[in-house]
């Protein structure tokens, strides 16, 4: 019964925050080497509390890269099975002294929690873990049969997840996978999220002199590889933010005119989102394009970092022998990640300036996702969050990428929920993230709520 | 009497090469904040030096940043007195991972010691000081007046010792200054350095959204202060290396002829250079000019470093919100630093995409120096090189920047003799520096026989 699930709930909500809180404080950063005992730490506290709270085969699955966690619970014959998924680890919390309070000591503040990792995805899925936690305890058992698979790679591409799913349909056998790793439209209003944009995240590398040179010695002589990637993203989108890769727009699919019209009804100030949530003096993109348009289902190019030469306080007067770009681009439906990945780096190496070698890599690559709003699955959610906010639900798009959610409808041929608790002032992947506590608690009585609605 | 010092320093090579070891452990790297103690100890142990061998007056002088070490001995009534400068500080020693022997830990492989400041420019200090112990332990006296002047920012701009000499013009009353600095043309050829180029080191820092952002989520309607920078580097100079900013060639001054005659004769081949020097598959450039040409006597442009965004190992989708570019002009005779920070600023400023803020800083800047070879300081430096190596002495350009040369000249209102012992392959701000030891025992001959030259 998800009242008494839900009595539960609100009876333990300290102890839930507490123990979010433990999570936390495991600095589970997933692309640094240095930080591997920590994924491993984190893996490990996740898996021991799903055995406490009764979830029957839990196991720590090593993978090539992070471990995954992976649990069921399959005994509610006749009802539908619902794959739960999650990621544990986190964003590096670089620059650090931008944060007020350390990002690794969870703080509360007016009525937020305060750390990397807060809302994406560790709080999420702590929400997941304690609305079985909440069920279990009230009935002794699950309204529907439930598998859980948390990864710990998906800051960094989620390679071990995409081998392991693809690999294993059978034993992931679902009817429907939910995802909390997404965000209210705004404070208050039930959203869940039908669409997702695609990426490829690449490095440039670009190699000049043999050894980093003086570039008073050698200035007008040598090539400087800094300059030449500063010569190439430059020619990647002009100053529209328009992609300038040739063929890059070929096969892109524009929303739909109904879902166009949704968007235009969604409480959404550009003014104030300008001021807000971006804080710069203009905003900037294809101006042909509304706002929630360009980031939702326009695919866009950004650098990201440029390590190379000298970037310590101060002067160094050196021609770098090598320095590299990390570019990548988000992707919208019918482009394939792939199809993309050798336009952009054709185009690239045509653009290597003279006594310039340069190697495009990989780091990570996901196609776009759009999930039909016409399924029971979706409509069970839709209650749920009616239940919870007494509103209607609102459909949205996120610009982000969560490339598991295609995985899951190509490999296990299931949709997903995307139902998430985040605010788009969580300011994930940047210094102060945080999660709005009462959307903790919301998120666990939505999560109590939707998998009673499958029973 | 040369003869007898150069017996006494000959007898000491080893004890001489060993001081210097130690002087090397020392990482007085000048950019670095967390260096200031060795900064502090590296001038300590040189004055203590300078106690020792007979220099009377011995100063260290605080600065507003790193201390100068001052000396003299001015018992040669109706000699000419020397301004002996060279400086203590060094370049960092990024990145750590190229050098085959520890930076800081002097190593000796194939007749060269290698470690960071080997002659930049702590092997070639060391080289004055030695040769004035030889000719204080021959003959208990010098052969002319002495003054000495070490700094430790010069690879930091220079601010400590361009204020001291600016303010204290009668202290440092001298007739000429050796500065010891810079290399011979060929090995085993001698050579003086007759020309420097200017330099005006500057920072651009660029601010878009107030808080780094998530690219997925906002990709599409931020400003990236990277990819604005990218675009404002790409317009500073053509795919030649020709600079771009408008009036930055209006007051450049040509070698004479006679110089470009000379450059022509001296040992250089292109493809040598191109291949042992550089390393790299082409030579860039401004192709109307030689190679000697550019690097000596033409301006150019060189980013150096692009700090902001994700930098490390992986990836990061991240839009950052700052970034900066570290950017240095090489100038040449006539153009005046001022004047080109100016354009240069005012370019950059009239360059920026919308949505981005711009700051434009100077961390150094200095004039371009030329030094008449029709000077008898100039003839007793070739003498002494030839009485060292029996070989016709070079005139050469340097297309480094040492800003004091232009003080001496403007402050002191004397000229300056630039008798340098490194060598082009000697890896000067770059992994692996080193110091061919013979040169270095070269070098105090070749000091010993200068200021006995004067006497």
């Amino acid at each position: 019964m998800p009242s008494s699930a839900i009595t539960f709930a609100k009876a333990n909500e300290k102890r839930f925050l507490d123990e979010l809180k433990d999570l936390l404080r495991i600095p589970s950063v997933s692309t640094l080497p240095e930080n591997k005992p920590d994924i491993e730490k984190a893996a490990a506290f996740i898996a021991a509390e799903l055995k406490r709270i009764g979830i029957e085969h839990v196991e720590i699955i090593s993978t090539a890269g992070h471990p995954l966690v992976y649990g069921d619970w399959l005994h509610a014959p006749g009802k539908p099975t619902v794959l739960l998924y999650a990621h544990y680890d986190v964003q590096p919390a670089e620059p650090l002294d931008e944060w007020k309070s350390p990002p690794f000591e969870p703080t509360e503040r007016n009525g937020n929690l305060y750390a990397r990792g807060a809302v994406d995805d560790k709080g999420q899925l702590w929400m997941q873990v304690k609305a079985i936690e909440s069920l279990m305890a009230a009935d002794k058992k699950l309204p529907c049969n439930v598998r859980i698979l948390f990864e710990g790679e998906e800051e960094v591409g989620g390679e071990a997840v995409e081998k392991f799913v693809h690999e294993n349909p059978a034993r992931l056998k679902s009817d429907v996978a939910l995802v909390c790793d997404t965000e209210l439209f705004a404070p208050e209003l039930p959203t869940l999220c039908v669409g997702l944009r695609g990426l490829v995240y690449t490095e440039i590398e670009a190699k000049g002199a043999a050894t980093d040179l003086h570039s008073g010695v050698y200035g007008g002589a040598a090539p400087n590889p800094l300059f030449a990637l500063c010569q190439i993203i430059n020619r990647l989108k002009d100053a529209d933010g328009r992609i300038t890769i040739p063929g890059f727009y070929d096969d892109w699919a524009s929303p739909t005119d109904d879902e166009l019209k949704a968007w235009k009804s969604l409480p959404f100030d550009e003014e104030h989102y300008r001021k807000t949530e971006v804080g710069s003096t203009v905003l900037t993109g294809e101006k042909d394009y509304p706002v929630l348009y360009r980031t939702w289902a326009r695919p866009t190019l950004e650098v990201h970092g440029m390590p190379g030469g000298f970037t310590g306080t101060g002067a160094k007067t050196v021609i770098p022998a090598k320095a590299s770009a990390k570019v990548s681009m988000r992707l919208v439906p019918n482009q394939d990640p792939d199809d993309i990945m050798e336009k952009f780096t054709k185009y690239v190496m045509s653009l290597a300036p003279k006594g310039i070698q340069l190697t495009v890599k990989v780091h990570s690559k996901g196609k776009a996702v759009v999930v039909s709003t016409d399924n029971d699955y979706i409509k069970a959610a839709n209650k749920a969050l009616h239940e919870v906010f007494s509103k209607q639900t609102v459909y949205i798009r996120s610009g982000g990428s969560i490339p598991i959610v295609g995985q899951f409808k190509n490999d296990l041929g299931i949709p997903t929920v995307m139902m998430g608790l985040g605010l788009p002032d969580d300011n994930i992947h940047a210094p102060n993230e945080k999660f709005h506590i009462a959307n903790y608690y919301w998120g666990i009585e939505s999560v109590i709520r939707f998998l009673s609605n499958l029973g």
